[in-house]
């Protein structure tokens, strides 16, 4: 039977394919995408996430709104991401693509509510999978310390451990978009497996693959738009040596349905938070002799199959999905 | 039958245990020892590995004074340690121990020349553990590019990649004594591999598990007060939860004869030169998809196995050890 899973995301392109992969693989039932701040203002991650499942065929799925900004804020208003982030995910988040809006909105009652909610109410049978800054799920520590740490898995895209970060030299995007909130979540004891930039890099896409999703029918061209933006970026300043786009969001879902993809370092990690180093993720020095070791830090990764995975469970589910 | 190993030390406490296992360890045949300042001068240290030799019965094993300093160096004289490595190692290096002068002095040669030499001669047949700063490698590859990489094995204690640094939040005290010489090392392409911060810590002597050497006779009482020292300054400042003294150096030795201790992440590493993050030991993001990845770090290890062997081996050695 399918495992019940809850998307936490800050819908961009790679939670695009997050989605995605979510909504095909056989091992998940998804109940759910809570937004947040990252990629995108929470209120454009929202209605991207809306405009997905809907271009998917998938208005059941509920979307709740999160976190307009990390833990620590002395802005006035919403967090908007900076120049260099629109142009990896595009102006609107989806690769300056129109991807029409959805028919519905989001629900009314907030991301934490209902994480809290599924937590208690699904306990071990719920999945969580995160994609974004982890502000969502620190904001459940805070609001019901116990909730958490009943779903039956934790997975989050973030972090850096034994490579260097990606918008520092020590950070990972996510993490440093809200170190407070990343510490509070891999300090807490509560079981995570940490899907970083350790493993997300070493698999990508190029513009040849997911061209190949037009022949999916018009989600699979919009798909490949989306992606296509992504793969440019990459190849054309981001990462040139890279070969094509990174899988960061995608391979979180796919680690979580089958957590055999990944080879693991059990750790208790630490985030910093000051100078140069904030928002890095590293083995915390002082407790290596704990035995107890609630992080499982992903490092190595079976990269042919998960892109095989990926671009089979991608064609599928665009190729389900309702023609205009 | 058994393998020949050079040692490269400062000889400080862990590197005296270190050779108490390259003698015991039946895998191998010490064939040399060229000093490096560090824990240490690199005259005291060469004094030390004389001094330790000769307490051994060992004075047939020839030892070279290698690097007086780190490659970058505007000071006048030899590198001297600071007070707080002085308060781990003890004055003299040996925990202020009155080790007796061997009889003998170093070769007259250096240890560049020394190392060229062996590579050169021995090949393949030659493992080399090197548990200080890497100068003396280093000016091994300048002074004959292709020298080192002819020799079976190179092994190094050095380096924090999934875990905290210990002279910096960054740095472990070996890179960090010279970061350049550790960048041209782990960067030069020879396969290394590196037991690091990572694995050293996870294992302990305690000062009972020592004490238990002074039934090996003088030089066992010699090995626990000089280990002692180690294991009190461990327990007092350096390290209270860790339990016991580190054994950076003697794993080093004990994973060159059996790599089968550790499990390891391949790597591409860099060394960072600049500011707060000089002497981090990290892998190359730009290289992260490149499928040569000649750095093996230790990031696991078989503790118990090691420490039952470690204690073994030197109480061995220690009663073979010729009484006076």
């Amino acid at each position: 039977m399918a495992r019940k899973v809850l998307l936490d995301l800050d819908t961009g392109i790679d939670d695009s394919m997050a989605i995605c992969e979510a909504l095909a693989n056989p091992a998940f039932d998804l109940v759910g995408i809570t937004g947040v701040f990252g990629n995108v203002s929470v209120d454009q991650g929202v209605r991207n996430a809306l405009a997905v499942l809907h271009l998917l065929g998938r208005d059941d799925v509920p979307v709740w709104a999160g976190a307009r900004h990390p833990l620590l804020w002395d802005g006035d208003g919403d967090f908007l991401p900076p120049r260099n982030i629109m142009d990896i995910h595009g102006e609107n988040g989806v690769g300056n693509v129109e991807l029409p809006d959805s028919p519905r909105a989001a629900e009314e009652k907030g991301a934490v509510d209902a994480i809290v909610r599924l937590c208690r109410e699904c306990g071990g049978d719920l999945d969580i999978v995160a994609t974004g800054p982890l502000t969502n799920l620190a904001l459940v520590l805070e609001r019901d310390p116990g909730a958490l740490g009943l779903a039956g898995s934790v997975t989050v895209m973030g972090g850096a451990v034994a490579t260097e970060g990606n918008v520092s030299p020590c950070a990972e995007a996510n993490v440093f978009n809200d170190p407070e909130a990343a510490s509070a979540v891999l300090t807490s004891g509560i079981p995570v497996t940490l899907v970083g930039l350790d493993v997300t890099m070493k698999e990508v896409l190029t513009r040849e693959m997911v061209d190949r999703w037009r022949e999916a029918g018009p989600a699979g061209e919009t798909m490949a738009d989306i992606v296509g933006f992504y793969v440019d970026a990459h190849n054309d300043w981001l990462a040139p040596t890279l070969g094509g786009c990174a899988l960061h969001d995608p391979l979180s879902v796919a680690v979580a349905a089958d957590p055999g993809l990944c080879g693991y370092l059990p750790s208790v990690m630490k985030v910093d938070l000051e100078g140069e180093l904030r928002g890095r993720t590293i083995g915390d020095q002082s407790q290596i002799r704990n035995p107890d070791r609630p992080v499982k830090v992903a490092l190595t990764v079976d990269g042919a199959r998960f892109s095989q995975q990926l671009m089979a469970d991608i064609e599928r589910v665009c190729s389900e999905a309702p023609r205009p």
